[in-house]
């Protein structure tokens, strides 16, 4: 076919309604390109939890884009305590402080908070109780290294799809030190001063980059968590934030009052 | 191939009665591309419980399209109570009230109310009164966390579908505050003053949100309920509402008359 | 190809013996056309028990079809008792009553009745037998719950088939009232005044609608169901009934000569 | 391509050694379509047991046709007794009465035969004599029931593949009356006067049908169960007979004697 | 396309080195026409043990092929006893007797000999072994029926591949009367007084057919076995030879150089 | 189609929109040709744990290269003792030294480092721990042995899918003398005196063959070790070096000062 | 398409950039297309465990490729004793003896040694010391039948892969008798006077076959092993030999020295 014929059955093919113009008839058939090529070039290694020839496993980061779509969370650790944050899109009529969105108590000195998907995060918050219940003296980094075992089948079986969600694990050890622990989909636990995940991550981590030093006070870890999690201006309602203090030992939610008033320093 | 040879090559199959005519043609070319171009792109990714590229769960998207068919539920809490009604679409000879389609008593003071499959939804209702049974002192907030678990792996393994169902839990806490939940197939659980799933849920969200104000009486209460479920007028037989007495801890299915009564007063 | 060309080339695939003439040779390739295109638009969704995208269980509606195909039910619920019908296609030689295609006896006061796969029928008939022995003082519509929950797993698991039954449950409750419960394949419950389900049910429904009164006796209930589920002249010895009396609480098949009598007065 | 250039075409193709001539040709492209066209109807509902849209379960259709390729069996009842029949194909030097192709001796008064594949109906005959061994005062009514229980995970069930087989159990029941049950790999159970399956069945049954009347003695019976195995004159090397008497209760097998004795009375 | 214009495309085809020359060519694309042609027949059927739509288990015959591919074997049943044989194929530097290819002594008077894959076999002589610890009184007819179930799911599971073995069961009885049973790998069991399987089985079954006599001696039996597995002249290495002994109860290989003798007299 | 008709057609692509440019449109072309080829060659054998025709196991190979992709470790063993190194890739605010990236203690004289996947090797850290609570006097050789046992059936089973992960075991053995065991993701586990694994594998080992002596101080080989898993200039935090002393026993992590000095004196 | 212009389609193909000539573009053609042919012929049934239509386990096949691509092994049997030989590719700064990679001692009189996947091989070597320790009196015969039965699953079925290593077993018996027996991952096991497996297999086998006498002393035996698994001149370190002596019942690992002295024998 010479380029004047194939320009000329373009032609046609747009006239017998096939497409709006020739541009769209490209866009279409490219698009079917497109569809196809990389469907053979992943297509089985991402449908269940296998190695691709590069050995990169494909449901495990697609379970991470999962994380990026659910919620903003946040934690900021300091000499004085521990700080989680997490940003609540509310719906009308929703309930606050709800019970399966919010900044979940494991003890009097664990707190913990997840983005992604919220069945899978709510079933690790379960798991992480669990664990409180059944391990004496069990405290924040072994509580890490449970939940880090509790989540590997779910990278590894073929049965079972990985969890879709991040969580933030922040809290006082053994020897009362504020610690703070950030496990992802794929399976990774890391050790941070400070740390975001969720919807937004990079502009959040950024924010805690910035704004971290290492003589922060807990009132401003918290106006930097929670600056992290909303990254601009936003309602007192939508924003949770959790702190735990290292001297009181005291795990408090901060009021919607004490939020305004953060939000107010933070966003002027 | 020319388009003037396009145009008699599509006048040829027309003739031969491969279709009515040109305009059928290009629409049945079309739906082929289309009915192609969906299947590469979700192409497994939607056939069991796994992610997508982009981080989705198709099946359980499918599974929230399926409580988009079957039936519409709504409750509306207020300080006096909780109220849940659904509309029951009625087909000849059917028995009311169904034992099967109706606002389920869990105990004295939590009721349930799903739309979606029947049986799945049944299959909750009968795991929640199990967990009355063998769990003591568990209350409506407490069990709402139950059912979170229990539909938990339907939502992650590959040997079971998803659940097709959405409900509605309401009653009286551990403390006889109205409280109301709504746990959907995707496996978000959520608490509300007032909500609405199934068939038409935005028109019954919206009539909510207008109607709801957090001073409603029990009587209006139940008057905003049916009107969201119902959305326009109905015969009473067609609605089904029940109340819980915050004060008397009475758990009343409105009968016959009283839902005329509502409905005489909602759509006069 | 021109339409000229195009219609000799089809002259020529008819001379060459491909197809009797062009008519069929169309219908050939539209066949191919078409069973090409749903196995597209539904392939993998219909293979096992999964969700399609517009949420529906095409394997549940696969098995109710199969329903349809063998043998047609019907109960008729009215204050002096129960009636349970069903239509015998006879084979030569058979015998009747068959025990394995009759209207069941789950105990004194409960039959049932099914229509469908003949093996997933008696299973279930198993099932029933096998909830009265173990379970003390289950009722007609406890049994009915227990039943639904039973057949529930074959809705939602993978690796069995779903149940391609559809059956009917009638009898006396705790306190000796006549009820009739309605389960189907795709695993709805609902109970009923008056019911049928398989082979043209669509009419015997409307035979139903059309003859059902509140107060009909037994023996007008038993012209009912029988003229229900034969819909046209047939003898007796093409259809089964039974009924259980409220008062006596007799669970009474019909004989030959009362089928024939009955038969005499509905198609007279 | 115009019809005579097709023609030329095809005289290249057979010229060139594709095909002996061009009927052959046509043959050769007619197969490949009819290959296609069912596979794409029934392809994977019938890979597995799985219902296909309208409805039908093809691998347990495919497993009937099974039953139709290996032998075939008869069993007729009368007032004096039951008798079951098999035709035998005899390969050289194979042993008779064989052991494992033979009618099985359940109980002292009950017997069976099957015809298709034979692991799979000796599976039965142990899972009979297991019944036997461990039910105390099973007659063969419960028999039946029990296999037709036994059989039906196999029709249901996708990780083994259906039984293909069929069997006539036929004997005296509780109250020493003779009985005749035939079971399918379709999962179908039903009682008869007289029956037949496997290859030839149409005819089989024809036979019965003419040949049948309830006042039967037991070696008219018997020679009707031949007559309805065999079809046409046979030696008596190929065909067993047994009976079972009600008023004796004797379980006989017929000697060779016997057999050709009834022969010479069936085929003059 | 013209003949003319097919042929010149066929000379051009060959001359840029696609094939050596026409005729191969042709071969090339026939057989790549046959190889599409029974894949999509059998597509899928062949695959997993389940039934084609003509009823018949693909897997099974494929099982079946194998023992056509691995070593010949031969029984032989008379009054004075019974004989089994094995054409043994030595390769260099093998030891004989060798103890996994061998006729194996199953206890003092029942002898066992397979062909086709090597573990299958010996998997049932360890299972026959086992049968005759665990089974007291346990005859070779018991036996036979044991095995034919063992092997079993093998003919019926999707998770495992049927057996690619048949074997040859020979002994005397509970009555000291010698019996004779083949197995093959599609699942069969018959009784015989002379059999053979594995490769070249129609020829050897010919000898038996041919050579057979019931009063046969022991030593014209270990002739006749011989002779069917080894069809023509061999080295008395590449045989071997087991009598079970109905009077004296021996069981004996036949030394080399009775094979020898044997030998020397079959095949003079 | 002829040469100057093919690069016309190119040209009209082109101009449609297709491509950039004929260079762009042959550049696809192949990559397609790439895509498809690759896929039909390995499709199959390489999405699960099976062997390929040429007897490979592609989803280990693939594991393999999951152990390229995350870290660099190396183990130098010499008559003082052993030396494990990391390079840490360090994230912004993360913690060190980080309880899930660091050299891991599994008792007083035997380490182990992994790199690859994260909660992979942390599963294996989790077993070697569990062995030596478990198994009394293990020693590093039978811990190895062990370890190398409990990664075998991630090699062979297809239901999960293999480790992405290699490791080095180092330590002291029951007579006190340092040891150093590599094992990797496909399943080898090999005594070494010398070894590195992960990211720049090879450069790694190419510094090791050229650095080791048999006489190294403990102090050489800490050197030798940081210097194969950096290769160039780094800074201390981003390298992690433990060293087990075979007379003192100590198991001691060397602090950011030593490591500055170390790399300081390695590359000055 | 004619000749001609087939020519010139193909150097406008070239010209264009598809392949650097047209010998190059007719390969990739030809590769295409046989790497299409193969994988319709054996597609599925070598992706599994199953039959192919020819009655061959490709999956099989494929291990024993394995098998011969990791090193070499001999064994040689002699009345003196018994001879274990392996080839062993050294890595830099690798251990020897290894103990992952050399001739296993199980008892004091048995030994083992496998090419192929090492841990496959391992798993087996784990195997037959369990063996060992739970069977007492467990003979080098008794453990080959174990060992047969062991591997016996991997060879049918589904959800692993086959084991991809073959291993010989030698040592002395109960009587005290020298024995040898080969066992590959297809699931044979015959005992040999002398053998060899894994690469180069074929060579090794002329050389024992020419080399092999009944009367060979244990020195001479030593010499042949290393011949056969070297096949040319290597050093000392590269060659693994163990004797078992029948008399003295002595397990010896020949040293570096003394297999330099056979290598200067066997290569002079």
């Amino acid at each position: 076919m010479v380029p004047s014929e194939l320009d000329k059955a373009l032609d046609g093919l747009v006239k017998a309604g096939f497409a709006g113009n020739k541009a769209e008839l490209a866009r279409i058939a490219l698009t079917h390109l497109m569809s196809t090529l990389p469907r053979q070039m992943s297509h089985g290694y991402d449908l269940e939890t296998a190695f691709s020839p590069d050995g990169r496993l494909f449901q495990l980061e697609y379970a991470t884009e999962c994380t990026y779509r659910g919620g903003s969370i946040a934690g900021v650790c300091c000499s004085e305590g521990v700080v989680l944050a997490k940003k609540l899109i509310m719906t009308p009529l929703m309930v606050t402080p709800n019970p399966f969105l919010k900044v979940f108590k494991i003890n009097n000195t664990i707190g913990m908070v997840f983005c992604g998907l919220l069945p899978d995060g709510y079933l690790i918050v379960e798991e992480a109780l669990r664990q409180m219940r059944v391990m004496n003296g069990l405290d924040i980094e072994g509580l890490a290294g449970k939940l880090f075992l509790f989540t590997h089948p779910f990278t590894q079986r073929k049965d079972v799809r990985p969890l879709g969600t991040a969580f933030i694990l922040g809290g006082l050890d053994a020897e009362g030190k504020p610690r703070l622990f950030l496990l992802t989909s794929y399976g990774y636990a890391v050790e941070y001063r400070a740390c975001a995940d969720g919807m937004g991550r990079e502009a959040s981590k950024s924010i805690l980059e910035e704004g971290y030093r290492a003589d922060l006070n807990l009132e401003e870890a918290r106006a930097l968590a929670v600056k992290a999690v909303l990254r601009k201006k936003a309602r007192a309602e939508n924003v949770l934030v959790t702190s735990i203090d290292a001297k009181t030992k005291n795990f408090t939610d901060a009021t919607v009052d004490e939020r305004k008033r953060l939000l107010g320093r933070i966003f002027p």
